[in-house]
């Protein structure tokens, strides 16, 4: 699915605020996201837009701007119409989370999807929204769901995201867990330490004391550098 | 869990943007988190604050400033370091989708937690990550990562929310769904008009038609109120 991203597009209709332009464009390509269209925006993006597009200018310089929603989405499979928790009172509203294997399967077939967000204040117009096959909205705080609109592009290009590359695999050290010997040895050396050297076992049971750091040593998940780290403080003492 | 979302603090460590922390607080109240700690702003909130918190002043308002990051974190159980991808090497990073459900579980058992975002240029630092016992990173476009701090809070407090009161149900209209009857009436019915008043049968086969219509009619889920309006259309031909 090289570049399969690609075949998505983020669709700003009648945006008021070219600020939000910017945002919305940092946040989209920090999910990997480049294809921003913006049908008649209020203000054509500016240097404010560019300033909160951070490093993701490019993504303001491509934009395209159209003055027809029915030509933005022309070629698109899945047209999806983002709309606000209140006036939505339809059957087939689905959330983020839903939408979004549908998604990742319609460009994994190549097909192309676009995102439909309407205008700060008043959101889709009824016509811009029938024009979409599907609608989401972002569940939130039913007294307080004025999102702002970069931010539920964040979220649907988060959403996006992580259905599509969910995985921080790339940024993990690959380390070595410690294994069963590895966790017994180290119980039985603190076992004969404490029998040995310390007068603990004359005050506690051995059997309980045992089951219950051996609890532990399950519990902390220790890698194998971290049972050498603990037999050098056992050897030390 | 009435009021659960309260056991939940989000800890901003030394914000540069004033701005920021408005749209942060936005976006905490949007996905009902309203518990804001600050420790060490460079800029204490503002009236630029407060216009970008829009109708959520008041988690600015009631925001805690604190020269102290342990004592932010105190009485949480669950200290959550917010970190970028960049930097962190650690086996135990987790993304928003893994730790959402663990902090549910959490508040769940009345167990407070915290989550910590460091600064807009830097991050938390290393000795503010240790001081917290889960490590989060938001999964992004690898070439491009810089996640706006509030675009990051929101994406939190929305896992948070999608994870605690996850559907839409009471946005939903209850709508009365076909039921199999319902929909082998109606194709018996356009059967009937196609045999007797069109001569469609004559140059295609009427099972195959039906069964194409029978799939049509499955697919498009349809309502009951929807079926009624199909038979006004037919009884009009």
């Amino acid at each position: 699915m090289a570049n399969a991203l690609d075949l998505i597009k983020v669709i700003l209709c009648n945006t008021s605020h070219p600020g939000n332009i910017g945002s919305a464009a940092r946040a989209m390509k920090t999910m990997g996201l480049h294809n921003l269209l913006l049908v008649d925006p209020l203000v054509i993006p500016n240097d404010h837009s560019r300033a909160l597009a951070c490093n993701a200018s490019d993504v303001i310089d491509q934009a395209i701007i159209s003055h027809n929603l029915d030509e933005a989405l022309n070629t698109a499979q899945l047209c999806i119409a983002m709309t606000g928790r209140k006036r939505q009172a339809s059957s087939c509203l689905l959330t983020p989370k839903q939408i979004a294997p549908q998604i990742i399967a319609s460009i994994a077939k190549q097909q192309q999807v676009a995102i439909v967000f309407g205008n700060e204040q008043n959101g889709l117009s009824i016509e811009q929204l029938e024009k979409c096959n599907r609608l989401v909205t972002i569940p939130g705080n039913p007294l307080y769901c004025s999102l702002n609109l970069a931010h539920a592009v964040q979220i649907m290009s988060y959403e996006i995201y992580s259905h599509y590359s969910p995985d921080l695999e790339h940024l993990i050290d690959t380390v070595q867990s410690a294994d069963h010997h590895d966790r017994q040895h180290l119980l039985a050396r603190i076992d004969q330490l404490l029998l040995s050297h310390t007068g603990y076992y004359q005050q506690h049971n051995r059997q309980q004391t045992l089951r219950r750091l051996q609890h532990i040593l399950h519990k902390a998940d220790l890698e194998r550098t971290e049972i050498d780290l603990a037999h050098g403080i056992l050897k030390s003492l």
